[in-house]
């Protein structure tokens, strides 16, 4: 019982570092200083520029509709959305074509390949050929030559006559007056907060008359195509008829502790396809498809597109924050132990470089050998009792280690 | 040689801090329930809430397909999947139409715009919509007007005649019986786990008589549309005939640690363009696409096609942890440093409240000042050796510093 | 004003722990042996293989751009890239149709259903299909029956006639020879470093003959279909007849300290669809499209492909990090604040193995307890300013616990 009661009695203590209080001027201030240095750096930099006490949504979910408008002549008739944007329905990424190379009335037969790659003589000219995926179709291994003549291309099978991409047509240059009409909404999950990227109070004459500006009207969800190329300093002849990428992107960053009307998002504008500007080859963007026609008797035929496109990409990012008491208690914690860290450099001067440094030395630090211990352990074996008898049992003394004589850990 | 054996004895010490034990109930009470509410909010919290001791991998590779069924009857025909879905190819993000507004039969020509915006009794009337967007086609800048009749309309060139969008019809409500089979599946690099959203042992004839539902079949694949509106509150007329966005979020938090066969998903369905809802404009989703066909001549022509959607998006999120030792390691590092924290509590009590405060004070902390510092040298410039001779030299001190003496940083 | 200063003089102070050194060889080869692990762990695991004296950027900006190149011969005729290719405008995600079943001229009308489920004797055995959406058309509850014959299907109103999609036809194993090209941009903006998937120096010759090697041609960007299928150990023939779904993984990790031209891709490869290999339901991948066309008095009609396809999905992961000195800052104080972790193992060893271990307690641990300070105040209740008068004014003491005296914190 009586032990029983020890051992309470020895387990609701409380232990502390015995601390030297160093009563210097030159070590006390820079220890000060460090000390403000720390919290300076806590304070200004985790707390108020990285909000340290907030916890942080980035799992945005997203939406984005788009809607272009705009007319376009090109190859002699006019275009509306339904014939140059693909696809249709509307995404964030789609291409406005900008020039189009029509391959009409094809049919399945055998014809003459075009290029000057696929010159022949003899049939062995075009038996090099054989698979390649570079033709316009299944290379036969015939040489189809006019009587007499030495110019022959090789003969395909498949879709006939040959697309001609090597046609100088003029590309759209009408896109640079289209418009992009971007709706997007995003949602913080952890937050159940959702927004949308214009405001709510925004009417419909508002809209149908403003043009996006990155100073004068940042809040306005209509961009011009040659606004748009002008902010990533892309050229549009260059573009329409190469074709390209361009990245619209959409950044919330979000601070919920304020007014939630604050949220808004930020736009900027990127040529995604940069990279290869420099390369020597596939430049630009494009993609052939095709529409389907039948004949009277049902014979299928099509005319193929290859079209020359300036692709866009709305790519939303964000994140929001809130005040939380976890993150706000972890960074407290942090900033807590941090200011301890000036004691190293303090140390270090306080031991080594200032005048009296042993002097210090010694009062900090207590020697004790374990020649000593023996010496004193040899001399009265059972002296062990008369230090400080029952200060600790064995057993507590590690436990207590883990816990709390060592808080350093 | 004995210089270098003395260096390496000074070296191998260990430095320990010396503590003071504070026999003190009120105290030691104190620091013992602040111990134990820092390693409860540990174990509790920490390890088994947030599963410290888990790797986690949050970069989840996801591919998702869809296929829709039902028929639905729309101007007067039958649609099926392969008319109503768009794109068609079944990926994590399609469109079912519900209303089409259809324009048959439009040829490149010039014909008179519609609606009342394109009122004209002169041609002066018309030029000031040159370069407009909002018509139908190019503004030709010519008033086209019966005969004594002062109900003009602004000349277009382009596709005519000019799509009406203004009827009224009907959306096609047959869309609430339509059913989405969503088929997905994750992969977590980090472990090489590969999951799909249904059991394995599900056969053809479950899947294909099941319908989802949130508490009695929350892992059937099949989605009744009409259900999924049910969930995000939605309204099947309102949204059939504006259109809308719905979002359908597959949710993996998966513990591998326990059996695999319970890493399944969570569903949940909200309307992602929400935030809208309220605007005074451009509320719904719809897009304009085209079929293309020929006449006899070879003249192309087209239908064109004003269709309101819901849109739906598939969006996988997910996460997985898995027991690994270093994470372990960091958090049991974390739970030990934090119960020292303990102390501050502690001492700002024992130092500035208990009973005999200032006893404690002159127990805890050993003052030296820099004036004894220079005194004991003036006097016995000599005596440094005497106190504790070559405890240390200068050098090693420091480094010493850095690595021991100041477990505490 | 003399208070004031010695306020000041007080303020300016520094505490430092006061620590026992033990010279012991044992502890003390054990307390440097651990240090000596910690800082190996920080130097080799944290500072060079996890690299945390860089900020990282996970939140990269990727562009892709496909383009497949071949030719297949399917349903007795050539398909090109435009015929077998969904959707065409050369996306990150696109199918190849390798097995396409075909029903052409389909008319909005009635006709019988096909296939056993849908047999019939009476118009009762149809009613209870009424409202299925596994039939290919709006299930009108009327049997159709040739006279005198028991064979009778229900009767669907929709496209007619209904697809017959069991006829067994070859899949098009030309796709084994298609070529990808892949042409992947990303940006990292936290460092505005932009890059592409292959070198800018690689000739249009190159590119037109390499194809992607894991081993010989790591950096070329075109992928021969059937080498795609080869690393993902996929049967070409199952693959094409019954679909499925690819994954192409490029995945960027670049040290931007290091030269740029290292930051190279790595290109893997998975089936994404693994998880339902097993399943005894839907294998594979396919989808449904139709072409529309028009007859010379203007009824429209039809023709509905069932496509059977590979799936390829590029997805784009990557991560850079540079040089910064703020989490290089972050890590070296973790690093120092851990090295003080040894001190937990070997003040267990100290206090409780040793020979002496109660002699190191002894030293380590000075007692106080309450019952001693209540004794020596009830003793001499003026005494208190003898001991070390003035160390500290209440207030301060406490500011400085939280500060200074409790580096453990």
């Amino acid at each position: 019982m009586g032990m029983v009661w020890g051992c309470v009695t020895d387990f609701f203590t409380y232990e502390t570092t015995k601390s030297v209080v160093v009563k210097s001027w030159s070590v006390g201030i820079i220890n000060r200083v460090v000390q403000v240095l720390i919290i300076s750096y806590f304070v200004g930099w985790v707390f108020i520029h990285e909000k340290a006490y907030q916890s942080i949504d980035t799992a945005i979910e997203s939406s984005v509709m788009t809607k272009v408008k705009g007319f376009g002549v090109h190859n002699n008739r006019v275009m509306d959305v339904a014939d140059y944007v693909f696809p249709q329905q509307g995404a964030g990424v789609f291409c406005i074509m900008t020039k189009i190379i029509i391959t009409e009335n094809q049919f399945q037969d055998r014809c003459p390949e075009l290029g000057r790659k696929f010159k022949c003589t003899t049939d062995a000219d075009c038996t090099k050929h054989l698979g390649s995926v570079l033709s316009n179709g299944v290379i036969t291994g015939v040489c189809i030559r006019p009587y007499n003549s030495t110019d022959g291309r090789c003969e395909i099978y498949g879709w006939c006559p040959a697309e001609n991409d090597e046609v100088t047509i003029e590309p759209m240059l009408d896109v640079n007056n289209f418009t992009i009409f971007i709706k997007n909404s995003v949602r913080f999950p952890l937050f159940d907060v959702t927004r949308g990227n214009f405001p709510s109070k925004m009417t419909s004459d508002m809209i149908k008359r403003c043009n996006y500006d990155r100073e004068t009207n940042p809040s306005c969800p209509i961009f011009r195509v040659g606004d748009v190329l002008k902010y990533t300093g892309q050229n549009i002849s260059a573009l329409a008829d190469k074709g390209g990428e361009i990245g619209i992107n959409i950044e919330w960053k979000c601070n919920l502790d304020l007014d939630i009307e604050k949220c808004v998002p930020r736009y900027s504008f990127t040529r995604l396809d940069a990279p290869f500007a420099k390369n020597a080859v596939s430049k630009g963007y494009n993609f052939r498809f095709a529409k389907y026609f039948k004949t009277e008797n049902g014979t299928e035929f099509r005319t193929l597109h290859k079209a020359y496109a300036i692709r866009f990409d709305v790519m939303v990012t964000g994140k929001a924050g809130k005040f939380d008491t976890i993150p706000t208690l972890i960074s407290l914690v942090a900033a807590f132990t941090s200011v301890g860290l000036g004691t190293v450099l303090c140390d270090i001067i306080l031991l080594n470089f200032l005048k009296g440094a042993d002097q210090y030395k010694a009062k900090k630090f207590e020697e004790v050998s374990s020649a000593q211990i023996e010496a004193s352990l040899a001399q009265s074996p059972g002296s062990q009792l008369s230090l400080q008898p029952g200060i600790k049992s064995s057993y507590d003394s590690g436990a207590i280690s883990l816990a709390a004589s060592d808080q350093p850990i």
